[in-house]
């Protein structure tokens, strides 16, 4: 019988969403030596995994599962993350800040406590370019937002170029040359050895000084002392972090102050039950049945 | 000879645009006495009226054209206004603060101040409910974009029903059913005598306590009192005005500090000259070939 044990503070709520599913066969556990399939939170997980006995499957339900790429780690089963479920809130987060900035929202707000009627001409998305650091299903998703507001996309990626919607892809060497031409910068690359400090002094070097950067995908990407100066500096005009390399931020650190720099604490995308539920269920369809799960990752690659 | 009169702040911008374009046969005029056709500025054109003796048509490079709508002016030419070149901009704009309320931007901005990580949950679009107070070519583009970000449209419009991205239409005497539903009311209304303050306590009263109320229409649409009690008594949650009955705002008008209410100074939407000239430029085809103009006003109807 597949026997499932549920990782996460949401559990009882994932346990009612999948019994009323009514999937055939499945088996609930809350022991870890009796299961072969796990629902969880990376983390959670990960510290569990050496008495995971039977473990065939893992669904993890975030899309980061970094912690579980230690190849000190067991890599004896099948491990699917969440996909597919969060360009649509990564694209309202992004989006939101990219109006926040053309719209001067901040700008009108202090003209308003000030009383002062201020005309100054909002800027418009529309005819204005912007570059995702990594095309995978959260950059495609973007990439479809920002045609509907008429913008050009460029992507930057290892090698593929499967989003119909980038308008011109960029592939190492040409980092700078992609930076060049931006308005907008949004990294959505995950945490692997390939991207840490991706995004150093030499890009924001390279970016026009209008150019606004957001960083929704991880920490890792970023030389944090290379942005704290190029905002310093005016080399880019401002910064929106979702993620930072050290989650809570430190009470000390810089990026609390730099002007130009705003904060979101890791809000930009949770994870729904609902939505993870469902490709638990159309994952535990292909399982039964002996299929390719959807949504595997390559513990070589790191996503 | 077809002769052109431009009464804009942008009169060189638009000469050179439209010289640019090569048009068959027309000659430009400063002379107001010489014209048959004038493009500009609603007052502008308003203030010549008597002087423009052999006027015909009169292209406005605005949308709200209501200065040129009192019955004692002339009507004796064809008024055709500025239209489908701001749904673009208005989208933008009204999306802007949607996220903006959606994503806590300024919550997280004052956590920020104070060094906390805050993670108060983020709303979505997604799932939620935008009512358009009126469907021209604006509430049009709205309703596009809200499909585009998962949202349902709710409409309300004296009769017509032509825009697919609606899914549910509503007309008088419907229009407290109409604010019950909704999340966000998003007024478009041009001004007539029939919207002055069509947005009064009753519809305040109807809408939930989460909703938030936006003006990009005319300021005559709104009952301003009964909008600052609504915001002070917590009947809606915020509101979001470009316009006002009165521009600019005077010093002692309670808007400026009513809380959850945020001005933007008729900023929403500008006319840019390239948009207005590739439209005159499709009407003066229509208009030396005598066929009929595309966007006339109706003198009587106000827009």
């Amino acid at each position: 019988m597949p026997t499932l044990l549920i990782l996460s503070s949401n559990a009882d709520e994932y346990k009612k969403l999948i019994q009323s599913a009514q999937l055939p066969e499945l088996e609930f556990t809350t022991e870890p030596e009796d299961c072969d399939i796990v629902l969880g939170e990376p983390k959670s997980i990960l510290d569990l995994l050496p008495r995971l006995l039977g473990l065939k499957w893992v669904q993890a339900i975030y899309a980061g599962v970094e912690v579980l790429m230690d190849p000190a780690s067991r890599r004896d089963y099948t491990l699917t993350n969440a996909r597919g479920v969060f360009g649509e809130l990564m694209s309202e987060y992004v989006f939101g800040y990219l109006l926040l900035h053309e719209k001067k929202i901040f700008e009108r707000q202090r003209a308003q406590q000030a009383k002062q009627w201020d005309r100054a001409e909002s800027g418009v998305l529309r005819g204005k370019t912007i570059g995702l650091l990594g095309v995978g299903s959260i950059g495609a998703y973007l990439a479809g937002t920002a045609k509907h507001f008429g913008m050009s996309v460029h992507g930057f990626t290892l090698g593929s170029e499967s989003c119909a919607a980038v308008d011109t892809y960029f592939h190492n060497p040409d980092l700078l040359k992609f930076g060049e031409g931006l308005d907008y910068l949004v990294c959505v690359l995950p945490r692997t050895d390939d991207t840490n400090k991706i995004v150093n002094s030499s890009l924001f070097d390279a970016l026009p000084s209008h150019a606004v950067f957001i960083n929704v995908g991880r920490g890792n990407a970023v030389d944090e002392s290379a942005l704290v100066a190029a905002l310093n500096e005016g080399k880019i005009a401002a910064a929106v972090l979702d993620v930072t390399q050290k989650e809570p931020l430190p009470t000390d650190h810089p990026f609390w102050t730099t002007p130009n720099l705003l904060l979101s604490f890791h809000t930009s995308a949770i994870s729904y039950p609902e939505n993870i539920t469902k490709l638990f269920i159309e994952n535990y369809h292909r399982y039964i049945a002996g299929k390719p799960l959807k949504y595997q990752v390559d513990f070589e690659r790191g996503y």
